[in-house]
């Protein structure tokens, strides 16, 4: 396809009256009267955030779904996208399937498709998003917020995506739930929106390694942080291949590709954190625990001091 | 640098509360209270829309200058881009110099890093910029609204930014002037703000070529456009490298890259028009007309009717 022509093809997808039919310079759009918006742009690139061989419709899934995560984390209503598409030799077909997962994550999500740009271009695939969501005023959660004393939490299970991963790559027996994991990201949106109604003073998103990010947290917020790996919270498939204690823990928080909330809130907010996540029926975890100082301190399942070589994906 | 220490050097660039330090997973903007937002996203890749060994700064002016000259199309005032780098093999010298020509770009145009992403990947480098300006209620102009009757009006001169890629790929003698104009195209945004009090009907901005861009809104309004290319305004410099008649003005309107406001407008306003861009000191003129029916039809320095062999630059 051409330019025009994939343009043509992701006009069907974006149906809304801002993305004026794809057909203008821009989009126009009135905002929420009042609410601040959440501005998010990242990038995914073939051979470093997917596989060549991954379906497209996935991709195009990823691609969405990574910048909705981040605003899920500052507790984001999602309004729309603009993607950006710098194609090498994708052809008729990988596009369509592209366009069919754009379909199926935007409508999941109920986000506008608000326009975007598409070029050819030599060497590698690169697919950026901006996603663009509302808050009411005041509300959208920092990193750097934890308070010493608060508990660090993390929705869902950790380490799945890694393992889906590693089956993708021939590593380990085939899982249907891993891979799935791995490929299909779901963006915690609806926990995001009900968190800071129970006291949540940090958030942000599990994309590189729990460690690595909680590491982040407690940095900006400038206090010390333990992690209690025995309490990582892992799927029963995820538990049946990482089975060996510390080490299997510690593969688990640090695999990244998880984008699970990863929250901080006060001792006295328990009952509500657990009681908001059980009504949207996602499981809520608490793995460590701020206090002042500094560094990040993790305790093995045995209760010994750990030092970990790596805490997740550093980008270099 | 990592991309960590590339998120640092931008740190100094990304001033405004929005952008929270990029230290979070978000910006964080409240909108103008009551207007519409005009949203857009353009891509360039090195090798096909600009060269490797163009200046990063001027690389970096272009990439939000693209942008926003989509927003001034629109009549919309920038408030903020979110940029979206896949880089390669660029060096901390290449870094520092983009970074640089970001703060002049940004700076001359009042708007703020909002965010964005930075990744490293093999292949060729691309670079993603999402605009984001607002305009009052219902008078953001589209490219589809032109009337019969109107006159087609273009702002600045043609053609002067591909003779000025010319000449930094050998050919014709060195002109500060139009490599200037190739190297750094200044969004009309001043122009395009005020547009809308004049009685304009349809704008878009020149990107790819007079001819191919003024077919677009001709083919969007579903009329009929003569163009009349002894019009083509061209500067001093164009009119010396370009002077065999209608070959010449052809070779200026159909080169892209001009970044001038091209809009459609009744002939009562043609007096507001004149006044107005006389006001901001900007040329204007007529180059040509709408009518019922379709198709453009071109019409040589002496008036004979010319075939275009190809109207500007189409992406496949």
């Amino acid at each position: 396809m051409t330019e025009a022509e994939i343009v043509a093809r992701l006009r069907d997808v974006a149906t809304g009256a801002a993305a004026r039919n794809l057909q203008d310079d821009a989009a126009v759009w009135l905002p929420p009267l009042g609410r601040e918006l959440v501005l998010t742009h990242d990038v995914i690139a073939c051979g470093v955030h997917y596989l060549p061989d991954d379906d497209p419709s996935d991709i195009a899934w990823k691609l969405v779904a990574v910048n909705l995560s981040d605003l899920a984390a500052k507790g984001a209503v999602p309004s729309g996208v603009l993607i950006g598409l710098t194609l090498t030799d994708e052809d008729d077909a990988w596009i369509e399937r592209f366009a069919s997962g754009l379909v199926r994550v935007l409508n999941e999500h109920d986000t506008q498709l608000f326009g975007g740009d598409t070029v050819r271009a030599k060497g590698a695939t690169s697919l950026g998003c901006t996603a663009i969501g509302h808050v009411a005023r005041g509300v959208a959660l920092a990193r750097g917020g934890a308070q010493g004393g608060d508990d660090l939490w993390v929705t869902g299970t950790i380490g799945d995506a890694g393992l889906g991963l590693a089956i993708r790559q021939g590593e380990g027996e085939a899982n249907a739930f891993l891979e799935r994991r791995y490929r299909l990201p779901f963006p915690r949106l609806a926990v995001g929106q009900a968190l800071f109604t129970a006291g949540v003073t940090a958030a942000m998103d599990v994309s590189d390694g729990l460690l690595i990010d909680a590491d982040r947290m407690a940095t900006a917020s400038a206090l010390a942080l333990e992690i209690d790996l025995a309490r990582v919270p892992l799927s029963d498939e995820a538990e049946t291949r990482l089975s060996d204690g510390t080490k299997g823990r510690l593969q688990a928080a640090t695999a990244g590709d998880d984008y699970e909330l990863l929250f901080a809130a006060p001792s006295n907010a328990r009952a509500r954190i657990e009681s908001l996540c059980n009504a949207k029926r996602l499981r809520v975890t608490r793995v460590g625990s701020f206090r002042a100082g500094g560094g990040l301190h993790i305790k093995g399942v045995d209760g010994e001091i750990v030092q970990a070589g790596r805490l997740g994906y550093a980008h270099d």
